[in-house]
């Protein structure tokens, strides 16, 4: 321990040397802060390496701490919490009432008016056959209603991820060619998302999803958009001209043709396709790829949605959990003629506002889509293509979004360059390669903040023991002798050697600026750790330089408030020796009226 | 401007529930403040997007300032200044006198008798013929005096690139199979480690090379040391066992004997062999992975030794300089038989104990290697394998630093594993691969950091306005029908969801604490940003739907001291005004203050 003067010390008035308008030569005269007791900085309570271990997993891992509800309870009473943990259904469905079930048919009904449209001409986004999008509105709600912990979440098939498979199948297998390979390597990705979505939330890795930025996905969205509009103007200009007889043909009936043709798609409920997974062959590789990509487009939408409107609601959704259910929904997809789905902004939007209040609106829906299936198909037999072109453009144009593009613009270049990349990453080169290059952008940023991090000259507000940055804050004032700096990030081996020379570049721009001032010569600098929330063995050994380096120079150096896992450090390295007995304070404020106490004491 | 109250209230005295000695129940009977002002937060001074963006990339690729010295000075003076910046030898060389030279004579002679049979050894490391080393020697140092701004470095090839390179070019290429092409390779790859290094220097990339953290380093030269060892043991072993032809001969004289064969490497000075780079072929990729590799490691070390002894002798080597006088001469050097050097541990630390004062140190000591290859070489001709490699042995097992391991285990952990990774996988897998896992290791633990920060429960330390965590500081005591929380992180995109969780579950536990205890209901968390330096949009967007999602719950939500650019940001996304007047404070305390006296004013 560094610190162990506990002298009740009174803050001594400074020399004045000057007090002009100068914002440069802005001293104070006097420090006004009140009679201040020197305190120990403390380490936090020892822990052994298996406790740290075990909370920095537990952290990792489980930062929602799912078994709180396990503590003090009896051996049944566990079965029943962990049967509720896996089947979030046994938790409302005992106390679901006929209130609650008006409420939920209702909303069901309305998204279901909703679901089939949608499924229709999300199906199409995909290159796949619009019943599909129906099948998809079936199996998957009624299994997330079993396993999700979303009241309010909608579950079919999503814009994005419906466009990413359409048009990275598509790349290498068209449908209209081979439609029995087109639909095998859909529904063969729609299971990797599947198993890929559950190993994550089994793995509890639920924060690989976060690594998509929003900033990331709205260049996404709008890029993804203009392709799928271009495709279908294609379509639309086709029926134009009745010179181009490949264009001519509206494809929703040469799709309908093909369902017939393919036959595994019969009218009526979804047909198994279990035999339909592709599992070798030369195309598994990109049905595997194709699964990843849609698998963690569609996490990402379904689990932000559910938080959203899981806030509104005041409850919390489990982010491993959903993941969970949202990947055995699909597995289970995989197996019922459905492909990718997920919970939609859109659906969920509706089902919100429509009065939802349990998952069991989605078995509503479902249930809605199941008449339609057996009854009312023959009614979508003479849809027009241009019509569902039309839709489907007016639909994705909705996706681009201008304002969070201006936002982002406005609040954070950085984060408009990873929203521009994935936009024209998308657009030139491919999909999973823009998506790669936005997140790459985006760890950049990361690793760029920790390895250029800020420093701040700090300066007194009057009248408070406060110090804050010169720059923020005009009124703050600087402590004639003092140089006070604030590191605002970890110091690690990425930024170990930057900040010792941008703190030796301080150092001596505050010594030549004192020169040119005729001010009082330096003689303490004081490192302001608050914000310094981790150090590592290099971050120690620079520590350990520059104390070194500005003691050669006569300049003391003194730490202030390190924050417990720093001081746990500094101390297991025994580099606090090295600091003395004042070379560690527990506020800035201290440490000035210490040291200059010190100064008075002995001229 | 969220906060514009000045009024200079006093703070209350508040309710007291609970003074027990129980630390989940410690509360303040009375907050011991001294009379605050409320003081406004302010918005860092306004500059244009440019002004941001040519700040952000000072700070990014020129964080040295190295034109300050340029400032206010005349057209002809800039001109010399600009010659002294590229060659640092017309800074020191006018000022040179007798004495200096004395010292440097000193020093260079005495770094030429380790120079000698250093570079004998560690062009073994390469499995090149021994007299590369001291062609090394010769050339590389003559054109770092003109161009380095370190006055102690000691230059020449180093134990690490030499290993590389041994190890690299060996998997491929076999020297005494195919001595030319092997000689050509590693000519090229010299070259192109030049290449890279200028260019890092030119494009002022240096931060690439802070990477490679010291943990890594250390794994990664006792991996290398071992094999090393391993290899000189066969070579030892084959000397004691006579049955074993192969083994019999001594590899010293074989390599002389193929020198003699090759031709190109004559007796006497540094022949040219510009004529031996290899720009095409089969093996190029090699020649340039080795290249980067071994240039990257040479750049590391030089760099290193470099910042060590001028911190030691108070003055500072420009990183990006090194990097190009490094790489230049490495250019240089491979045009006249040598192959990668770089600033030397030993040497430089011989030299600068022998009491070197410039760079004519290492004139003197080229000077001393061209006498030897000029007159001396001869003698070299019977020294015997056997002691080459005991004296490589003895070397490099210097490099394994136990030491420094067990310290990295003692003060972090991850740290410690990223060393195991390059060891083993320097061992097991191969040098750049292990390499790039260590540095993927060091990579992960940052991301980790910034996925998974800290949040503390915060609570006061009695008599004074401080804030510190209950954890670390079992003193402070919390304040009733408060939460302050610290989040240890700027908030991202990559935690911004975490944080969101983790703040609502700190609020849960405290609910549930506060009930549990009869004390009295929370009514404001209060969010420390000290430490959050930086937000993007997704924190902003977390910080809203936090303030949503609380006031559903009756409970407010307070920023405590938002730093500069973070205000900026909350600014400029108009989220402050969903704060309201009260909702941005400069410190805890006087937030704490505030809020509690108007709960006072309308009970």
């Amino acid at each position: 321990m560094g610190v162990n003067s506990y002298s009740n010390s009174r803050v001594e008035h400074l020399a004045c040397n000057n007090n002009g308008s100068n914002n440069n030569m802005k001293i104070q005269a006097e420090i006004q802060m009140p009679p201040l007791e020197i305190h120990k900085v403390r380490l936090p309570p020892e822990r052994t390496t298996l406790q740290k271990l075990r909370h920095r997993l537990s952290e990792i891992f489980f930062p929602d701490d799912p078994l709180h509800r396990f503590k003090n309870q009896t051996c049944l009473m566990k079965l029943l919490l962990a049967l509720q943990y896996f089947f979030p259904i046994f938790q409302w469905a005992p106390h679901y009432n006929l209130s609650l079930l008006r409420s939920d048919i209702i909303s069901g009904l309305t998204i279901a008016s909703l679901a089939i449209p949608q499924g229709i001409s999300y199906a199409k986004f995909a290159n796949l056959p619009p019943i599909l999008g129906l099948y998809s509105s079936f199996v998957p709600p009624l299994i997330y209603s079993l396993l999700g912990s979303s009241r309010h979440l909608g579950v079919g098939p999503v814009s994005i991820a419906s466009l990413v498979m359409g048009s990275m199948l598509s790349e290498t297998v068209s449908f209209s060619q081979d439609p029995i390979l087109y639909l095998k390597l859909a529904f063969t990705a729609t299971f990797f998302a599947g198993l890929f979505q559950s190993s994550l939330g089994i793995l509890r890795l639920g924060f690989v999803i976060d690594f998509l930025s929003k900033a990331t996905l709205v260049g996404f969205m709008a890029g993804a958009a203009i392709i799928v509009s271009l495709q279908q103007l294609k379509g639309l200009l086709g029926i134009v001209h009745f010179t181009n007889k490949m264009q001519i043909t509206p494809v929703l009936i040469s799709v309908f043709k093909q369902r017939d043709e393919i036959g595994e798609l019969p009218k009526g409920l979804n047909p198994p396709s279990s035999n339909m997974l592709y599992f070798n062959g030369p195309y598994l590789a990109l049905a595997i790829k194709t699964g990843l990509v849609t698998g963690i487009l569609s996490l990402t939408e379904g689990i932000a949605v559910g938080r959203t409107f899981a806030a509104l609601k005041n409850y919390q959704v489990d982010g491993n959990k959903e993941m969970m259910a949202i990947g055995l929904m699909n597995i289970a997809g995989s197996c019922s003629s459905c492909y990718v789905t997920t919970g939609s902004f859109s659906r969920s939007a509706v089902n919100y506002n429509a009065g939802a209040q349990t998952a069991v609106s989605n078995i509503i829906m479902a249930s809605a889509v199941l008449v339609t299936l057996l009854f009312l198909m023959p009614l979508f037999y003479y849809t027009p293509n241009v019509v569902l072109a039309a839709i489907i453009i007016t639909a994705v144009v909705g996706l681009i979004d201008y304002q969070g593009a201006y936002k982002l613009w406005k609040v954070d270049k950085l984060d408009f360059l990873a929203c521009l990349c994935s936009f024209f990453g998308v657009w030139f080169i491919s999909v999973p390669l823009g998506l790669g290059i936005a997140v790459a952008i985006s760890v950049f940023k990361i690793l760029l903040h920790v390895s250029r991090p800020n420093t701040l000259v700090l300066g007194n507000i009057p009248g408070t023991p406060i110090f804050h940055s010169l720059n923020q804050y005009r009124e703050a004032l600087r402590i004639p002798s003092f140089v006070i700096l604030a590191v605002e990030s970890p110091i690690y081996f990425a930024n170990s050697t930057y900040l010792q020379e941008r703190i030796l570049r301080w150092v001596r721009e505050e010594e030549e600026r004192v020169k040119a001032n005729n001010e009082s010569t330096l003689k303490c600098i004081i490192l302001d750790m608050t914000a310094v929330t981790a150090i590592d063995t290099s971050g120690i050994d620079t520590l350990y330089e520059l104390r070194k380096v500005l003691d050669k120079r006569s300049l003391q150096l003194v730490l202030a408030n390190p924050v417990g896992n720093v001081m746990e450090k500094l101390h297991q390295s025994n580099i606090l020796d090295s600091f003395g007995l004042k070379g560690v304070y527990l506020s800035v404020g201290e440490a000035v009226a210490d040291i200059s106490s010190s100064w008075k004491a002995q001229p």
